[in-house]
């Protein structure tokens, strides 16, 4: 835990808060008295700790900026969902659409890792890793079609489209100084039907390299060299 | 899996091997009559099921080219072990050292996840994952200044040698045409005293930008952003 993250509802006073439960368990954990701590989607800024579980804090400035990405992921399996929603969060990312695929297995979507409590948790983990206090939006689409067909290309305006595909011709663009929308599919990789979809979204399918990756490798791989 | 890596000890003649165990549970579990395959450190191609367990291969082509990293890595721990190993196997790492620092937990150094059995493990899942089939070389270095002062240096000769360091002025280079020895510390990063002993070493600290990321997570955007 790099930064503890602050709710409105922990603060007592103007500029002290009450923590309990896994928060105040990582302070004693760090042990030190002066903490980085950030009000989420807010300032972060400096804490001492006053008392058991009370802090004194003061919010002087700006979270990191986020990075201009628009995450469309494939749902991955549960147990990899927890870890890709935290390395997306502490990277940056500020929008992540969960869609269906081929690929996706049907009981994936069952999943309690969806409900919108573990989300917001994994999200909490990524900020607190990264220093970081803006919560992303994670949007569920449980069809195909409907999303990438119509919403897509909506949500990717004004943005560079990527999908990313293993077999793409076209190598994956480094620097590109500009907002990405990037798709990114499941294991097995997207069907050819699917990327045919995207391309007719406005997308352009890019490889990286002739190694196949796991989605959290990927992900960040990703966004290691596009921005 | 994505590829069935395969042993010279599987071979029943020249291009039939036999599989069991957790290869014969995958094949099965894949459900295909043909598959990918590589011969560990060897070549890759196809194979066809001839019976339960028995493949018809033809080994064609060449694994995917290395990537040219070294990596330098504190001890991270245990947990995060098996899947920094089996990301930077997959991502085409060749040459890992896990090294100690004042901020690895003694205890670490004590985890079975260490054993060469366990390494080796993580390094062929990484392999079946990226369709590889060269394995990385990882050894271990249990004091820090002997390797740092007097075996780094020749390690990472002719190579571009950075140590990652969230605090460091200058930010890392992108898709930079040469070889790198790339050093990524513990969890809370290396001290400054560390950093300056790589310093003497000939590297250079560069961050990643304000957020602080878990280090599977920064091998793989390192890795995409420098290459």
């Amino acid at each position: 835990m790099n930064l503890v993250l602050l709710f409105p509802e922990d603060f007592v006073s103007e500029n002290r808060v009450r923590l309990s439960g896994r928060r105040l368990e990582a302070i004693e954990r760090i042990g030190s008295d002066a903490l980085r701590v950030g009000l989420v989607n807010g300032r972060i800024g400096n804490a001492r700790v006053i008392a058991s579980g009370e802090l004194e804090v003061s919010l002087e400035s700006e979270p990191p900026l986020p990075i201009p990405l628009t995450l469309i992921l494939a749902l991955p399996r549960p147990k990899v969902l927890n870890r890709v929603i935290a390395a997306a969060t502490s990277m940056g990312i500020k929008r992540i659409f969960l869609i269906n695929a081929w690929r996706v297995e049907k009981s994936y979507w069952k999943s309690p890792r969806l409900s919108a409590d573990n989300l917001r948790a994994q999200c909490f983990l990524g900020l607190e890793q990264a220093r970081d206090t803006v919560m992303p939006k994670i949007e569920l689409r449980r069809f195909f079609a409907p999303f990438v067909n119509d919403e897509l290309p909506v949500i990717a305006q004004n943005m560079l489209p990527l999908v990313a595909h293993p077999s793409a011709s076209e190598e994956c663009p480094r620097s590109v100084q500009r907002a990405v929308t990037l798709a990114i599919g499941p294991e097995g990789g997207f069907i050819a039907d699917e990327i045919a979809a995207f391309e007719r979204a406005g997308f352009r399918a890019v490889h990286l390299g002739a190694r196949i990756l796991r989605v959290e490798t990927a992900v960040s791989a990703l966004v290691g060299r596009l921005f």
